[in-house]
């Protein structure tokens, strides 16, 4: 028997646990599913034999080590940040250890001694990071192998609304964490332009903004995440002149977020006390500089030539005319932002989620001189508001990665992430099977 | 005896320890200087009879907590994220503690335990905050002895150089920790005007400030400091209508500061991997956007209306056009710009700073309708680049409290700050002798 341990229970464990109970028989797998909510954990395992659950704290020092030591596999879902101690710990006991977020400096500090007592640590095996590396680099792999250069590697993605469940102007609700949307882009982008580094700083992040075409689903805006430049040796793409990560929204979405960037109600730093002493009318007042006028008045000469009647409506609908009033008692302007969005953009009872995903590429094969340009695509919609896209397409790629490592499809040992072969090959196949397809086109 | 323990003996500790050391044999003071620099401890101590040195390594919790238990007052002249730990070990060995720090939320959790030990917290004893918070005290006492109401406070102050050393266009040379002015204002700034709370963002900052006369030293731009709301009780100031506290630069300084943080130039929270294969001229092409041109021309139209020949001037004084090597391997944007100006901003040999300070109180006295305006104004000019205005002003009104408090010329516990007559009036008058004298002028 090979005991996996499943840290968190969220919705967005949904689809991993789901695979990994289905296989638990079979594969002679036994599955412990853990949350500081046990109830949360109970239900998830629903009756499989194979599963049990527990209540699990991971600041539980000796709680956490104790788990850990009796079980071959530890997988986290909890957020990247809480990931440090458990791996430390993995290491220690010697157990392999998958998420799907980032690799971050604590776990890359870890790859010599996970390599020398040959445990696995997996990360970014969920959908971007993860799914994207793996889509990305079976067409990137191919281009080599045919003897090409690649030129230009550009890549979007997005977790969105899909269309049949968009009814608000903003054309986003939230299938994720709505923190991380909320704060999204703050620091500074860095992307490779025609073999110049380019830095975007978050004050600029949502007007320089590309527009992407998906066919059959129309336009989206694109801005750049973070790090595109550490991927180019990532990728193994050490003299490309383009490359660029970016994130996706609804066309005209990054245009009127920019307005919350400008006006400052995206900073998480400072703390506003006693804000509920203001409505979020009187913030927004608080916040532009002194002029006369209504509310909308002030804030469309504030925003200037790029208020519309786009943006107005985008507006109207978060009543931020209308003195609605605020419940937190203390919070940073970010944090006002997000509550008043978790109420505005949740996903209702039946609504459907969307995430799309593009790669473009421009390279040259062997004695043609054209440039060839390809695009990759994915859509995937989620089935309602509780089984989205978003959780399956996170989910899968880890249980399917995690599942072929238990069978011995690949051996790898230290900090890995889904860009070889034996990795994305089996796992692509398996999603294909699963509906996640994506669909190539030469431009 | 008394026994006092210094932990920090660097530039700013100067006056202070100074200070101390002369009252040591007549006040019966055994001294200690501490600092993970032995030579700088020893150097500081000089051949004082009461006073030895010590290397100590705050974050050594053994030697930390022993030293803390043989002595009676603690001084921490660290920077303020540093006070944490020493205060915690203060308040559990029942020892007095110093700093002229913000009042830190670990500082303010001690409270309660500190005064049923009959601890002092002394903190915000240095120039601003410090000496900012006593002088306006004083007049504030005054105005509300008359029976007076107050209806608008604003205080202004900034570490600069003096006139005569003032040889570069930006009118600014490094007297306290240069990070601290590269990151100044990141987050939102409050503050209260005509019974309104108002919110600046970062990215409006450097742009929405006021210009400040000072008699005999001319024009200074004052940008609004983070927090003014929370004096509002600390000053007993409940029904005031207009509250802000701001820092001074010299006139223009602003406007040109403005350019880096437009550009995301201030940006400390990404790093820039192989920055170094970079030029400062580079560096600055790839965060403006993508245009034709000279990188002068390409700045000049990036700042637009605000591109004047003052402007011109101070970044052609940085060298940002000619191709000037970074040396750093890895930094944020913040830290490159950093080491750009620690050796542009340098003070040599010789240089004298300047501290400006400026309370504007604006009052009605009862049976008086006329509202009455009353300036009070400091200038303190420092003696050369080593004796700084900056380290005298940080450091005397700190030693002068200690020394107050030890010798019994006030009897508090508890975190406390110079707002108290006790506390202020014995400092102000012992500064005034020193030479800092604050001059007032009704309006």
């Amino acid at each position: 028997m090979v005991k996996i341990l499943i840290i968190g229970a969220g919705r967005s464990a949904t689809s991993l646990i789901d695979y990994l109970l289905k296989n638990s028989s079979s594969l002679s797998w036994e599955i412990t599913v853990s949350d500081v909510d046990l109830s949360l954990a109970k239900e998830k395992t629903k009756n499989y034999s194979n599963a049990h659950a527990i209540s699990f704290d991971i600041r539980n020092e000796e709680q956490r080590k104790a788990q850990i030591q009796t079980h071959d596999l530890i997988i986290s879902m909890l957020p990247a940040f809480m990931h440090g101690d458990v791996a430390r710990d993995c290491v220690e006991s010697g157990k392999h250890m998958a998420t799907a977020s980032y690799v971050s400096a604590d776990m890359k500090a870890l790859d010599k001694e996970a390599k020398a007592k040959n445990i696995l640590l997996l990360n970014e095996c969920g959908l971007d990071p993860g799914l994207d590396h793996a889509s990305a680099m079976k067409i990137i792999d191919k281009i080599h192998y045919k003897g090409g250069t690649l030129h230009s590697f550009k890549s979007y993605c997005g977790g969105l609304v899909a269309p049949e469940s968009n009814d608000n102007p903003w054309g986003y609700k939230f299938s994720w964490n709505p923190r991380n949307v909320i704060l999204a882009g703050q620091g500074t982008a860095q992307y490779l332009e025609d073999g110049e580094i380019k830095f975007i700083p978050y004050n600029r992040l949502y007007k320089q903004t590309n527009l992407i075409d998906i066919e059959g689903y129309g336009k989206f805006d694109a801005y750049a995440n973070r790090d595109s430049i550490s991927y180019i040796d990532v990728y193994g793409l050490k003299n490309i002149k383009t490359m660029l990560r970016g994130t996706l929204r609804q066309h005209g979405y990054c245009k009127a977020w920019d307005v919350f960037v400008q006006l400052g109600l995206t900073d998480d730093t400072s703390k506003i006390t006693n804000s509920n002493s203001l409505n979020y009318t009187s913030l927004l007042a608080s916040f532009l500089p002194p002029a006369k006028g209504t509310m909308k008045e002030r804030l469309k000469n504030y925003v200037g030539k790029d208020w519309d009647s786009e943006i107005e409506k985008m507006f109207d609908y978060l009543e931020l005319f209308s003195n609605k009033a605020i419940s937190l008692q203390e919070g940073s302007p970010a944090q006002l932002v997000q509550a008043l969005l978790e109420e505005k953009w949740k996903l209702k009872t039946g609504d459907k989620d969307m995430i799309v995903m593009q790669h473009e590429f421009e390279y040259t094969l062997p004695g043609v001189n054209d440039v060839q340009k390809l695009d990759s695509s994915l859509v995937v919609i989620g089935k309602d508001e509780n089984h989205t896209a978003m959780a399956q397409t996170v989910g899968l790629p880890l249980a399917i990665t995690v599942k072929n490592f238990l069978i011995g499809k690949f051996k790898l040992s230290g900090v890995q992430i889904p860009t070889k072969k034996e990795m994305y090959e089996p796992m692509l196949k398996e999603l294909e099977e699963n509906g996640v397809v994506f669909k190539e086109k030469m431009n």
